[in-house]
């Protein structure tokens, strides 16, 4: 019995490149058949990241995640398994969303739905985005995409990055206090480290002019919730991720005023899926004519 | 006792050319003093616009409106007054609440503000703007700035206007029937006209797929209220302007499934204003120097 790759999708199984045997394991339930086999797995994208099957895999080589993430990989992952992640294919879906909130919250949609519950036509003028200055903390993949859709919105961009890039016009964390006082939105796109934890907190807040709004579509534990509780009504918020999450049912979060909520869903839309499977498809093509993979993490150990 | 103009804001006051004299009139109340002097009336900026005042005025010569429509302007006129509108005012502000509107039905923002409202985290996959076909429906100021939005968001964009213009890949009307099979999104951004009116209605939008997104940022009588209302359910729309308007209490319309509603204020978000005030600015200069002005409406009569 030869090799065989588990692909996510039905359609990367007639896509397969010649001489590969392939089975579709979408995530739902437990894979079908022996995994003894296994030497491409291709970890199914869903809340539960099937990680725990790579011990059952004794022949793999090679461990594709759907996720840009890759931490949940690392603790299952045997020496010399290639791990390769999903960086890139969430930006669109994910930067997508950012602008959904940022237009949303400036041209009160939230207030617009809640008249229209009570069958109110009260038209009042509202913020915009054109003539709004927004700051981009963490301008990775995921920030310079944000910044291609705020583009023709006729506001101006101000970047921070771990490091700066003067050639970029891209800040370093360094300049984020004196950054803030000038931002109208602040949007939050950098990853969960130790660093970023809580780089958003009471001293930061505080130096925000009224009425800015932050926007968080990185990682929750970016921005200090319990102080965006205190600064409630001075600054307004349009979180896609929260601390904790999922936010329990008892959080104050929950109804703070100028406070907008999406369930994590920022990186998860429609335009996700062809993106992942054509890049699935490439993965495996290159695989099979034995050249190098793309988005392989580098390991140190 | 010189000629006088009457300006919305203080700041046009204090830009006045050399040799004009001004007063201010914002729209609220009754203007202060006699308009038997006013040679320049800049109407103000509102629900309820006082064109009924150009009747006091016997020595006006420039009528100044900061709305796109002007019919209402045309019926007081005086022969020999200057008629200019504010075409190109809105458009930023337009555009971007038409983005919004989209963004918000592609991404449910109000599903998850609903969700919010009952403390639920229920993630789950939506649609997108990305990899949608959208077809602009009135290709004039404002279906532009709506494409210039539209272009980073990785859609395929289709144009009607009245003409067809295939020097610049904009169909003519006749072709409307053909284009709305292959649309996700519909954003109508036409003025009401005899020949506009009613223009998506039952037939248009049977031929569009199931769970379509039609916008409206135009005027209500360009889409069938009734016709909507049959198709509810199947085809969504997110509508900055409906008709009847204002929407009156007992209406259908405001809790039709996949209806969102906002009350008519696309054109009126902050970034119009400064704009405005800067036309306006410019529009005296010219006046002063005897150049032509902008904006100028041609009559016939
Ligand atoms: N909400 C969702 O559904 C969703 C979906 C996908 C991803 N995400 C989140 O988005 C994050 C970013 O993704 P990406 O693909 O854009 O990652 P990326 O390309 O690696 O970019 C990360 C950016 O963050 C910056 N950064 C790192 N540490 C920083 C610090 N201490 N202060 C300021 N900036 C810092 C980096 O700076 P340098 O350039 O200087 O290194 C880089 O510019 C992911 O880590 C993930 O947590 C969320
Ligand atoms: N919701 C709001 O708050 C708001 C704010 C401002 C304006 N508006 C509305 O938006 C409308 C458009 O404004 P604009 O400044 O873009 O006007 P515009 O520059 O005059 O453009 C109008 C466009 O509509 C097209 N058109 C006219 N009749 C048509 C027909 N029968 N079928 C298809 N297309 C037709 C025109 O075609 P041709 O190019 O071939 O002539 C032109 O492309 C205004 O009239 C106003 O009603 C709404």
């Amino acid at each position: 019995m030869g090799d065989r790759v588990l692909v996510p999708w039905e359609e990367n199984l007639r896509n397969l490149p010649a001489g590969l045997r392939g089975g579709v394991y979408d995530g739902a339930g437990e894979p079908i058949g022996d995994l003894a086999d296994v030497v491409f797995y291709v970890v199914p994208y869903g809340r539960t990241q099937r990680v725990d099957l790579i011990e059952r895999m004794p022949r793999l080589r090679v461990v594709q995640l759907l996720t840009a993430g890759y931490e949940h990989a690392l603790e299952v992952l045997p020496a010399g398994v290639t791990l390769a992640n999903g960086r890139g294919l969430h930006d669109a879906s994910t930067a997508e969303h950012a602008l959904a909130l940022m237009l949303a919250a400036q041209r009160e949609l939230p207030r617009w739905a809640a008249d229209q519950k009570e069958r109110a036509w009260r038209p009042h003028y509202t913020r915009s985005l054109a003539g709004s200055r927004v700051l981009i903390v963490g301008y990775g993949s995921i920030g310079a995409a944000i910044e291609e859709r705020l583009a023709p919105h006729e506001c101006e961009i101000l970047r921070v990055a771990r490091n700066p890039r003067p050639d970029m016009d891209v800040h370093g964390v360094a300049d984020l206090h004196r950054l803030l006082p000038r931002a109208d939105i602040v949007v939050l796109a950098a990853p969960h480290t130790p660093q970023t934890e809580g780089l958003i907190g009471a001293p930061e807040l505080a130096l925000l002019t009224d009425g800015a709004l932050v926007v968080n579509v990185g990682r929750g534990p970016l921005l200090d919730t319990t102080a965006l509780l205190a600064e409630e009504g001075r600054i307004r918020a349009a979180l896609d991720v929260t601390d904790p999450e999922p936010l329990p049912a008892d959080h104050p979060l929950w109804d703070a005023p100028g406070v907008d909520i999406t369930p994590h869903v920022a990186g998860g839309s429609a335009t996700f899926y062809p993106r992942a499977s054509r890049f699935v498809d490439s993965q495996l093509r290159r695989w099979a004519a034995g050249e190098p993979l793309e988005n392989v993490v580098p390991l140190r150990r």
